[in-house]
């Protein structure tokens, strides 16, 4: 078994914004050299997270307008409240966004291709930015 | 190491649907030979989605019914505006629901058997159906 | 390629609780000797759940207030109220909330290290305590 890791970084620009990362997510498990295997695709902050979905500017708009009527960026939150003194940490809305969507997806890797579906692109989605921010790819497989 | 990919198709009659999948997964994980390792369940669907919970008729339809109260089917989305004129992608409630409830679950393999308890069951979730759908699955381990 | 697999118990103690279990799954993966892979954090349960974010008392009180008034403990579910006579069964929320939250949560491992970020735990998500948890660990790679 080979395991291959490499980490990438972005910088968002918005304070809520998805960037669609399936290029840079694909030429790392290229340059991993692993054929069969499981795609481990890591990000190391709370406030922004990853999915996997159709990338669709329409729908992306959508996707946050949606996220943040369920999980207002501005309510009685008790984290911000503490920290109301501390403009960077007015962030609840996007820490409990990140414990839906996940840190987190795996992509099954097949004869050197992730099994991504037609309309299946990974997605990052910054929940408090504008912020640097990176993303861990772990190939495992042989 | 040894790694076991297969795939199942399924045909999902409504909207809105559950289906049980944890027979076709298990037996798929049996015919793999695999003893221990990851059971990594994907769907290249970004309108349908994964989960693991209990297989109780009258739970899965309070999941349906609370997913669409709170992600409702028929709403101003920009998405389905733009596509108005086409009646199958009427669907950006199923694209943001697949982005929290997800399209991959992965579960532990030990001794032959997934670690699933008592009360889960692996569940496809149909979210803009009826379709003809497909669920790969790939066992890693020894 | 080794797999390691261990198994730690934990008691709740309210209803609705948030535990880090991140010294937990750190010593077993610590146990295991393995430097590079996959920690793979499962729960049995379909009634509780588990996400990685920052262990900050203030934001653990946002997050399951925010789950709860999104998905309210007491509704009109059916799962509720075909049990009704069993008070133990009035947990369609925690159900619902785990098809959201999730039973599992995969971590890199690199170096010895799991891939966690500053503010990253291993939250152990309660919905519907006190009851007697486990939180199963297995650890892939080499």
């Amino acid at each position: 078994m080979s395991i291959y890791n490499n980490t990438f970084s972005l910088r968002t620009r918005e304070k809520l914004e998805i960037i669609d990362v399936s290029e840079r997510v694909s030429a790392i498990v290229s340059d991993s050299g692993i054929e069969n295997g499981l795609v481990n695709v890591w990000t190391v902050h709370t406030t922004a997270a990853l999915a996997v979905n159709e990338n669709d500017t329409s729908l992306l708009e959508d996707i946050l307008s949606t996220f943040t009527r369920l999980i207002p960026i501005e309510s009685e939150y008790h984290h911000n409240l503490k920290y109301k003194w501390f403009s960077g940490e007015q962030n609840a809305h996007a820490h409990i966004l990140n414990c839906l969507i996940k840190s987190y997806t795996a992509i099954p890797l097949r004869n050197k291709r992730m099994a991504l579906g037609t309309w299946q692109s990974i997605l990052f989605i910054e929940l408090d930015g504008p912020r640097a921010r990176s993303v861990d790819i772990q190939v495992m497989g042989e």
